[in-house]
């Protein structure tokens, strides 16, 4: 007995396994790119299942596809969205082609299993053709870029999930931190105090432009190039279907998709990509020096700052005993990383387009959605095991500030900038405190420096002792 | 006779130029930083006589700067802003301190002018005072990241104009091009026929949504942080000039500035720049694809594919003799990777930041402002002497078309996929024609053939023919 | 009955499975980091095996491991090196700790297995413990880099050979083709002609100088800080288990490694990986710049360059019947713009480093790692399935070069710069060709233009025909 | 009277002005390259001195140039190399065209000075041809990338002996600092101790590594294209001419020149820039980690580690007096970030190469120069203002070791990683030190604690007090 049906096309045949339900293009470029041995993203093979269920609807509708294949294509569309097919897309996440590949593995996955559920023999596409039926209207070159949207769409809907959640923690720690007085810092060197609620605060705002932003760059991704085909003129695609295509995708997607004013712009630029992956790259950024500072604040605990303390996660050391570390700032710093590196790939990626198309969409694709998994997945154990149980070392930090120079800033508007200047001086020099060294020379009296001095009254706007002016 | 006079600070003394209207701290800077040889940017110049004078209005409002010196102040700041002492502007693009030393390169300058303004000698800071008196209620901290802002405005206002008129010259071409049938490509292998004119619809549309986003980017900067001092408490600042200084600052120069709702956060985040840069860094990767295309389109001209015609701006070579390079084309890409290597270090330097601020703003400012100025540059030239005067080889892109293979596809609803790529395989294997071998096969005929191979009919969406189906 | 034992360390307890090899650390980093889902790479664990194996070894000859519980260990890393545990690694790719949850995981799976072997059951660290014994005389920051220098040199080993064999097809098509005389084109303007063996040569020699380039960075992987321990400073490893050490891996392995003459550098920097990954990049460069010519060359088949034929290797439209696209380049190109984004990532984490340690290397190893491992896998299929198939149109290039003007050169030292400019002037604008105008003219006559044009010539060094200068 | 002369090329006529040394084809670039305002590097103005000197000299040998002509070209070369006529250089830096502008300037100004010194008036091209004569034997495609060595090298040479003088200071300091134990951290936690020694000499061998990369790349600027001419086949130079150039080259610039194997390669390939700028790179890397280590190390100076004092070089706040930053730091940071980036223009710039020619020298060769200019600058002034100053505060390095619990780890190999860790957490939680624990609990007596803690022993290898085991 065979365990494999031979299969052609115009260069030649492949023997396929018998239970595949993928077929000789498939075969053909496991051969060709075993790349990074990595499938594609669980969400793209879902989005192609989108793609293909809702043009086969648009294509029943507009006379164009017999209803029973029509029939057929949709249900098995349907378990390659359930995921039931996902071990049958075996092709490499990084391949040439741009990514005709991963559509011909939809195409003959589906075609394959509309024959079984038609009551035929896979490899039988004269009854469901991989091409004619279940890609008709069709090109990679909307359907994947479509399929890439609806990923893409899914993804950052965890992410802004995830986001949002942290922003809330945020927002907790700032009340929670809004009485905690510490130093402020500058070029690492005392500054002024500033409230540990007010660092919390500003950690909290930059990440809700950084929400603003990535939900703006995903909104564009509404807009979608069904019906472009080949090059964006729509060459073959019968007009009902590309009317009616986009309201289906929409209501199986729940995205309010719409189709691109102009089909070959879309078909050949890949801008709502780079533009997102910038709004992440940018969210990498400010990731990345938030969990900078918290590593820093939390250094110590003996010979550091020693200012607040994180969650202890893990031993830290397989040679020091009672080490631990800040593991899940670290792991957000490195998932910034992550980001930055792939919104450079990405780059690469979107300038190497030419003419009517970007071939180099598959490894575009590749670093966009591990991008929008790896934040989601970062930001989500990042606020859990990080940021919510976050406490602060108070009577540290209140020391801290008041063995501190940089206080001197508040007494400069009552003696100038000069006179300010040499008391620091003097002070840093001399180990003496700001406040020992204004009595001694008769600067500023008791009252005055209770009042100048008030370390709360320091972290809000105005002249402290303005009264004394 | 002294050509110095002698200054101090808390450091020690150093000997200024007479003639000098910069002062020790400027003097200090430039020993320490002599990096680029690049001055600041005249643009960063000119936001900082804005701050300073808008500075000098508040605080002599909140009575806190006599009206006096605030009024020569003012009057020196002015002339700042006029660019009379650009050549005082010593102090390296590339320096450590956060700017500190491009404030007080400022403020010394403006002091000493306004000083001699009220008749006293340069140097004489007890009747100005750098400090005291020009930086009244501020730090670096806010002053230059508002010089900052104004300077970007500036600058962007030049570069979106610029773009706005690429975007007409364009729609021109789009119109004009819009009956060149020619052949669109794939994977650079020939696909189906297109239209000149929609390739450059798509370069308008794609350049237009850079425009947006350019715009959208720049509009979060009119959110200033003056009032924020040291790191965003507002410490020293008086409440009345903070309140009065965003006005002031809208007045004098148009832009539209209001306080930022948290100033710590607005002192310490870096993200409005990083957010920019990201814009400009997609709209250079859109513009070099573009510009990849036309070098591509207009390769030849005898053996590449002679679409269309660049203007011929210079002789293209040193030693062949006729030849004529797509030279502003070439300049477009390489303004391009400047700006996106520049973004890469923009990233860095935003990325650098550490608790209540971001010492690394001077390189960072020195790449966004470098990448805002070439990117208008670039765009002004290559409209004027390369886009505005391209020309289309009508004939030649016609004749592309009808010898290509490509065409098939539209026989493809017709015959169905299989048949019609054994026709293409034959087709290009012979060298003969699609349409001979339809005939001579039977497979259509004549009146089919001229209706389903119409080229311009094979530019619009729809099955052509499809009353044969 | 349970399934599961209960682990515990300094932070409290945990269940762990009761047939899992790895514990409680595992767990804990499991649940702290569920970042890529990607394990760690198979070479990488493989390196661990040898690190672990080959300080047993040492440790046992030192004194400090017992012989039975050292046998034990050894045998245990024999089994990982094997491969047979790979799914005992369960921790992710990218995760906080600086690898010290890669080290644990690894101490923990050797440990348990060196339980069984010596007939306890697992989770009975008093037997065998992962830290004390596995993990004697070491720390996660001399572990892992020696795991990662084993890995790294391991799939090195694949690259160069990959790329040695590459470059040999690179040298039979040089060969190949060695008469086949094309235009040359520089701006993708013509320019004077070429043999395309020529063009080949140049691709071989700017790959063998990137073999030479990652040979040279991968030898420095020999220097290994095995004995550093923590900081470097070798507190807590005997020192004859330090002199060791590197032999046995030398031995264990095949890689001639050595000591680094001072741990504390060899244990905070990671210059080797940034080095190594640079040298990855500029071959990257390369090889895109290769793939993009070769992609230009076969450009067509009838509307482009059509000069060469790439290998048909798999349908290239789901639409468009017969076309074939050169699959193989486009994979090369985004192998190529992931490494050079991967390297992003590697410099951005190697910067991160700070005092004593990089805690950022997990995200470095994986980016590098990934990026020896794709760029061996690309080469090796693009010089089988794309390269070596590679074919001329020679015919094709012959007329290319007869109906080009860019012949005008040659004539230049015979008639001077300027009026062989008006000559390919006239040429360009009548599409006559060089040589009628020149015979037409009485500029040289057709002895001289034999000569002078003779094609094969001009693709040598000298003056064409300078015999009658 | 007329203050211009007319020239005119192919292309048409310009008016230039009477005093210029340009001309005509200087003219159009600086016209249709506005973008940066930024001139030639002057170091690459000189490298256009030495190829056009050397140029005229082997043609003049190999009987191409008439010795008149030969004579005074090599005496406007001359000129050229001395700084003469920089202002004539008045392309932009960025520019289309493969540098073409570049080298017609310099073609153009050489020409000009030349017919002077024959008492010729400028524009007299018939007397001596910018590119008959000056540009002999030459294309841009070998004159530019040669003078790109040229300039490379002697910045190069500037840029290794800075860093070779910042090596030296590095090892002063490592030997200055050898006795100073203070506390080792990993992840910014207390870890073990270390000398802060140890730590420079890290430092001093990381950028030793760099010196050595360095200078390897540089190395193979060595090769040069001269006699490629316009696609490397050599075709119109003298074949004489090709043979003595390098020896001409070499004598006068000293640099050891030899012509590149393969001409063809030489002139397409651009690696040679790319592995320079990589290695620059990976140095600016390095020099960012040690920058902020150093930072951090300085940070206070109440509020921070404070264990290291960088010498104080300006004032460092506006508004905070006597606040001192570590200046010379941030600078190096901020050129570490703009070395970075200018690799990842020059990385597009080279990829974005095309068959015979890369046309984006012009922007790669400005960031490269760039790189390595100001990294010579930035490494002079932070050796001389920074590093060299360097003081350590041995009292405050020794009493944070002896609070510190992380000496915890030299007590593990005598009573095993958990007794170990139980110490550390009760130490940690309850402030109290670990030898006071030790005691209590009768872990270990007086002596053995006084041996095993002793913190100068504990920054060597081995195990303290091994003696107990």
């Amino acid at each position: 007995m065979k365990d494999y049906r031979t299969e052609k096309d115009f260069l030649g045949e492949k023997n396929v396994p018998e239970e595949a339900y993928y077929g000789i293009q498939t075969i053909r470029a496991k051969e060709n790119f075993p790349i990074t041995d990595y499938p594609p993203h669980p969400e793209l093979i879902k989005g192609f299942g989108y793609v293909k269920k809702g043009a086969a609807m648009a294509n029943r509708d507009a006379g164009m596809l017999n209803r029973n294949i029509a029939g057929a294509v949709i249900e098995a569309s349907e378990e390659v969205i359930e995921g039931k097919f996902n071990d049958q897309f075996i092709v490499d996440a990084i391949q040439g082609g741009a990514g005709t590949s991963f559509n011909m593995n939809a195409n003959e996955v589906i075609a394959n299993r509309a024959i079984e559920i038609l009551g035929g023999n896979k490899g039988h596409y004269l009854m469901v053709s991989p091409n004619t039926h279940v890609n008709m209207g069709q090109s990679t070159n909307d359907a994947f870029p479509t399929a890439i949207h609806i990923a893409c769409l899914h993804l950052a809907k965890g992410l802004t999930s995830a986001l949002n959640h942290l922003l809330q923690t945020l927002e907790q720690k700032e009340t929670e931190f809004d009485d905690v007085i510490k130093m402020g810092r500058t070029h690492l060197q005392d500054a002024v105090p500033i409230r540990l609620g007010q660092e919390f605060s500003a950690y909290r705002r930059v990440l809700a432009r950084d929400l603003t932003r990535i939900r703006q760059s995903v909104d564009h991704l509404y807009e979608i190039n069904m019906g472009a085909t080949a090059v964006g003129t729509g060459l073959n695609a019968n007009t009902d279907y590309i009317s009616k295509v986009p309201d289906y995708l929409s209501e199986l997607t729940g995205f309010p998709f719409y189709s691109a004013e102009n089909l070959v712009d879309a078909t050949q630029n890949t801008d709502a990509y780079t533009e997102l992956s910038a709004a992440l790259k940018v969210h990498a950024i400010n990731l990345s020096k938030m969990a900078n500072d918290l590593r820093l604040m939390s250094s110590g605990p003996r010979t550091g700052l020693n200012e607040i303390n994180l969650p202890s996660r893990q031993p830290g050391s397989s040679i020091m005993p009672g080490k631990v570390n800040p593991v899940m700032c670290e792991v957000i710093n490195q998932v910034s990383f992550q980001v930055i590196g792939n919104d450079h790939t990405i780059s690469l990626a979107s300038e190497a387009g030419q003419l009517e198309l970007n071939v180099m969409e598959p490894v575009l694709v590749f670093n966009l959605l591990q991008s929008l998994s790896v934040l989601q997945n970062g930001l989500s154990v990042f606020r859990e095991h990080g940021v919510s149980g976050i406490t602060a070392n108070i009577e540290h930090c209140r020391h801290l500030v008041e063995k501190s120079v940089g206080i001197i800033t508040a007494i400069n508007p009552h003696v100038g900038y000069e006179t300010a200047s040499r008391i620091a001086k003097e002070a840093i020099d001399t180990g003496r405190s700001v406040r020992e060294i204004c009595l001694e020379r008769d600067i500023l009296n008791e009252e005055e420096l209770d009042r100048i001095l008030d370390s709360k009254e320091m972290t809000n706007p105005g002249i402290a002792g303005s009264e004394f002016l």
